[in-house]
C-alpha cells in the first residue's frame, strides 16, 4: 500500500461540492482559500476525532465516524468479493492522507478475467467551506445561518463504479456519502444529510437484471420509507440524463440527495441497508451473464456505450466535474470511473434488434417494479 | 449527399456561441426564443444572400458570402487530398439547412487505410443573437451598442479534425470562422470579427514534424503581419490547456479570435492563407509517418493519448461544450471530433522514453521556431 501526501488548498471545497452534488459549486475555486486559523480550526475536529477513533467506536460515537467507518468496511468487503468473482485480478489499493485532516482509499481492479475496470473509493474530508458554497448549500438546508466567513465541513462517501468485459454484463455505480457542516470541535453540527445511490447500465438489455436489480434497492428502500423507493426512482432517470443524445445512461435505480427529514441513526440506518444490498444487487445478475457467448457486433455495440458513458461523467456528473475543476484534487481517483475503452463513430446506429432494444428503454424510462 | 432539415431554437445563439469562442454563452439558453418578426427579418438577409449567390460572387459581394464559399471550395479540397491520401475510405456527406437561414456540411471519413476517422465540417448560420450574447461579444467589440433586444448575426465557420491509425503519425485540427452582427436586410454589419487556428497533437514526438507544422503556419501569419505567429502561438498553448493534467493537448499551432485590427479584406486575405496552408502543414507530415512500423507499446500509448483529446473536448473545448449544451444542436456534427476510439487506465505512465520525452513538451511548451 503506497501512502501518498494529498495537499491542495481547492480539495476541501470541491470534496464538499462532490458529495453534496449542487449544480453551481464550480463558483467556489473563485474563494480566496481559507485563512490560516480557520484550517486549524478544522484539524482540531480532525485531531479530536482520531484520538476518538483510537478509545474505539460505540453507537454514541459522532456519526461522522460511524458512516466513515461503515464506508471503509463496505469497500474491504465488497472489493474481496468482486476478486473472488473475477478470480484473476487484484485491486490496487491507494491510500492518501490530507494536511488539514481525512484520508482515503482508491482501490482499481483492471483487466482481470471478469472486470475491464473496477473502481471502489472511501474519501473522508475535513475542510473549510467558501461563504458561496455555504449559501447555496442554505437553499436545502435553512437551517445553515447566513454568514460571510468559510465554514468548518466533514464529508465522507463511498463510491464504485465497475465496467465488466463481457458484453451481457452490465456496468454498475453506487455512492453513499454523509455530509456535515458547522461541527467545530467537534461538537453538534449546524447541519447535516445523506445522499447517494445506485444505478446499472447495460449494454444488452436483460429486462430480468433490471427488474433484479430494482428489487433488490427497492426491499432495501422499503425496510425504511414507503415513499423511498419511488421518490428515489424518478429522481435517478432525472439524475442520469443525457441531454444532448435524449437518452439516460442506463436503467437506472435510485438517488437521492439532502436526506435530512429523519433522525440521523435512522438515515444512516437506511444508507446502510442500501450499501449492504449492492452485492445482492449485482453479484447474482454477474453470475448469469459473465460466461455467455457474445459476438463482435455485442462487443463493438458495448464499445459504443461506453462512448456515452464518458459522455455523461465528464460532461455531466456533478461529482466528476467539480473535481476535475478543482486545483490539486488527486485526478485519479475522480477519473477511475472511466471505461478501460471507449468509441465514437460518426452517425452510428444500433445494428440488431437487441441493442436497439436498449435504446428505447433509455429513451423513455420504465418501471421495472410497480410503484 | 443526404439532405436533412436542421431546424432547433437554440441552434442560432449556439452557433454564434461556437464559432466567437466565449467562455460564458452557457446563459444564452437562458434566453427566450427570439420573436418571430426578429426571425423574419433575419431570413430576409439570408434570401437576399440567396439571389445574390445566385446572381454570382464578386469581390464586392458581402464578406460573409465570400467566406461561405472559401469555406465550402477548401472543405472540397481538403477532403479530396485527404481521401487521396488515404487510398481506401471514402467521405460520407450529410448536408443540412437550417429554416431561419444557413446550411452546413458535415464530412466524415471513418475507419479508412490511413485515417482512423476524418471529420471536416462547414456551417452557416443566419439567427437572432440573444442580449446576454450581444453583451458579452460587446466586452471584445465595443461599437455594439447596449440593447435589450435580440440582434441579427451571422456565422460561417469550416473545422477538421484528423485522427490517423498510426501511432506515429499525429492527430490534426484546425478552425477558421467569420462572425457577423446586426447586418440588418444584408447592410453593413455594426460588428465583424474572424477567428480560428490549428493546432498538432502528436502520440510520439518527432521534432522535425512539430517544426515543420509551425514553420508552415508562421510563413502564412508572417504575410500579413509579423507579430501574428508569435501572439497567436502563445494563444494557442494556453487555449489547449488541460487544467486537470496539468498538460497541453499537443504541440500548439496557432489560435486566434475576435480579429478586427485590419480592414475585412486584409483579414480574409490573412485567413485564406492560413487555411489553404493546411494541406502543406499536415501531408507531408502524413506522408513520412503513415507508414512507420509501430509497436504495440506505441498503439496503446496513442490509446491513452486518445482519452486526453476526449477529455479536452469534452471539458474544456467551448464550441464542444456549448454545442452540448444548446437543445436541438446537430450532436453528430458536434461531436464528430472524437477519436473513434480511446482508453483510460488508472495511474497510467508512459513506460517508453519515447513516450515520456512527449509529456515533457506538453508540460512545458516550447518555441518550435525562434520567436
Amino acid at each position: 500500500m503506497s501512502a501518498k501526501t494529498f495537499t491542495a488548498l481547492g480539495v476541501a471545497a470541491a470534496a464538499a461540492a462532490f458529495w453534496s452534488q449542487k449544480p453551481a459549486i464550480q463558483t467556489v475555486e473563485c474563494e480566496a482559500p481559507p485563512k490560516k486559523d480557520e484550517k486549524k480550526k478544522s484539524s482540531k475536529t480532525a485531531e479530536d476525532d482520531k484520538k476518538r477513533k483510537l478509545e474505539g467506536l460505540t453507537p454514541d460515537s459522532p456519526m461522522r465516524l460511524r458512516m466513515e467507518t461503515f464506508n471503509k468496511q463496505l469497500q474491504a468487503e465488497i472489493t474481496a468479493r468482486l476478486e473472488k468473482l473475477d478470480g484473476v485480478g487484484k485491486f490496487k489499493v491507494d491510500s492518501w492522507n490530507r494536511v488539514e485532516g481525512g484520508d482515503g482509499i482508491s482501490m482499481v481492479l483492471q483487466d482481470g478475467k471478469v472486470f475491464e475496470k473496477a473502481g471502489v473509493g472511501v474519501s473522508v474530508v475535513y475542510g473549510m467551506l467558501p461563504p458561496a458554497a455555504v449559501a447555496q448549500m442554505r437553499a436545502q438546508h435553512p437551517n445553515i445561518a447566513v454568514t460571510k466567513e468559510a465554514m468548518p465541513f466533514f464529508a465522507t462517501g463511498i463510491s464504485c463504479v465497475i465496467h465488466p468485459h463481457n458484453p451481457n454484463a452490465p456496468t454498475v455505480h453506487f455512492n453513499y456519502r454523509y455530509f456535515e457542516l458547522g461541527s467545530e470541535d467537534g461538537g453538534e453540527p449546524v447541519s447535516w444529510w445523506f445522499g447517494g445511490g445506485c444505478d446499472l447500465t447495460p449494454t444488452i438489455l436483460y429486462e430480468e437484471d433490471a427488474v433484479h436489480f430494482h428489487r433488490v434497492i427497492k426491499e432495501a428502500c422499503d425496510k425504511h420509507d414507503p415513499r423511498y423507493y419511488r421518490d428515489f426512482k424518478k429522481w435517478c432517470d432525472e439524475y442520469f440524463y443525457i441531454p444532448h443524445r435524449g437518452e439516460r445512461r442506463g436503467v437506472g435505480g435510485i438517488f437521492f440527495d439532502d436526506l435530512d427529514d429523519k433522525k440521523p441513526d435512522e438515515l444512516f440506518a437506511f444508507v446502510q441497508t442500501c450499501g449492504k444490498a449492492f452485492l445482492d444487487q449485482y453479484i447474482p445478475i454477474m453470475e448469469r451473464r459473465k460466461d455467455m457467448p457474445f459476438s463482435d457486433d455485442d462487443k463493438h455495440w458495448q464499445q459504443i456505450r461506453r462512448g456515452r458513458y464518458v459522455e455523461f461523467n465528464l460532461v455531466y456528473d456533478r461529482g466528476t466535474k467539480f473535481g476535475l475543476l478543482t486545483p490539486g484534487a488527486r485526478i485519479e481517483s475522480i477519473l477511475m470511473t472511466m471505461p478501460l475503452t471507449a468509441r465514437w463513430e460518426y452517425m452510428h446506429e444500433p445494428d440488431l434488434k437487441a441493442h436497439a432494444r436498449l435504446m428505447e428503454t433509455l429513451r423513455v424510462p420504465r418501471d421495472w417494479i410497480p410503484l
